[in-house]
């Protein structure tokens, strides 16, 4: 049984949110989104190979990584932090795809504690509507959906290691 | 005669654009836009002095400066910049208040050349339509409309200096 994930983006407006429910404390979930080792273990699609530049979830802080598909195509994307990380109020950063440099979107993550499990809520925002059509034409939703089946492994298999 | 300055907050939206048409060639005023001796003779409402931490106006840079009224009340802002900033393709930010860290807005400056004047579009997207409103909540036009005087005089002393 695996929860499901839902995007949602409302015609007219420059808005991705995305949710999903974990079944895991929020402090796991946010050292998942936090820990670079973790990161490269669930952030984007399956068949990718995941390199990390550098993951400094912090105030200030800023973070790069490529993922290379399998004819050595690489796709790059970077972005910064603002405000100070943590469970209690969330991630802001932004997210540049480096195929389309200035084009960044300010997105918004927030770890909902739920009887012991966790209701992710992410809401990005886009310079504009065509930006955010544009988006969600690149077909995310997979990759999105990778994502977070894959961040469901790694969460079952930190919960069992203890 | 002054130029008008239009700030625009479509209601639903999370959106304010601004526009300003500027006596000066579009190189001159992007040079305002990114020499720190000079955004710091224009960037803010007139009566506060202006501070600037850093301001590193080049792709991965960023920039932090600080208001300070004659109580010594201190207002601090900073951002990063995505893209390239150039003449041509103008500048994206994203700008915070520090006093709510964590609430960022993206913004978007370019300089369209017209008749060898310039016209600024800025346009800022913001989280989500309440900080929007909250923005525009805050009198930020009367800001707004004390920058865009001071610039026009920064442009004209540039202009009779040669």
């Amino acid at each position: 049984m695996t929860a499901e994930t839902r995007i949602t983006a409302e015609p007219g407006t420059p808005f991705i949110t995305i949710t999903r429910e974990f079944d895991a404390p929020r402090e796991l979930v946010f050292r998942a989104y936090s820990e670079p080792d973790l990161i490269a273990r669930w952030l984007g699609p399956r068949g990718l190979k995941m390199t990390i530049d550098h993951f400094d979830v912090r105030a200030g802080g800023g973070y790069r990584y490529v993922h290379t598909d399998e004819d050595g195509n690489a796709y790059a994307f970077h972005g910064v932090f603002h405000g100070t990380p943590s469970v209690a109020d969330g991630i802001v950063q932004t997210f540049e795809f480096e195929g389309t440099p200035g084009h960044a979107c300010l997105e918004r993550m927030t770890f909902e504690e739920r009887d012991g499990r966790t209701v992710i809520h992410q809401r990005s925002v886009f310079e504009s509507v065509a930006d955010r059509d544009g988006m969600v034409e690149t077909g995310m939703e997979s990759g999105v959906n990778d994502s977070m089946e894959r961040l469901d492994e790694v969460l079952a298999d930190l919960a069992a290691r203890g």
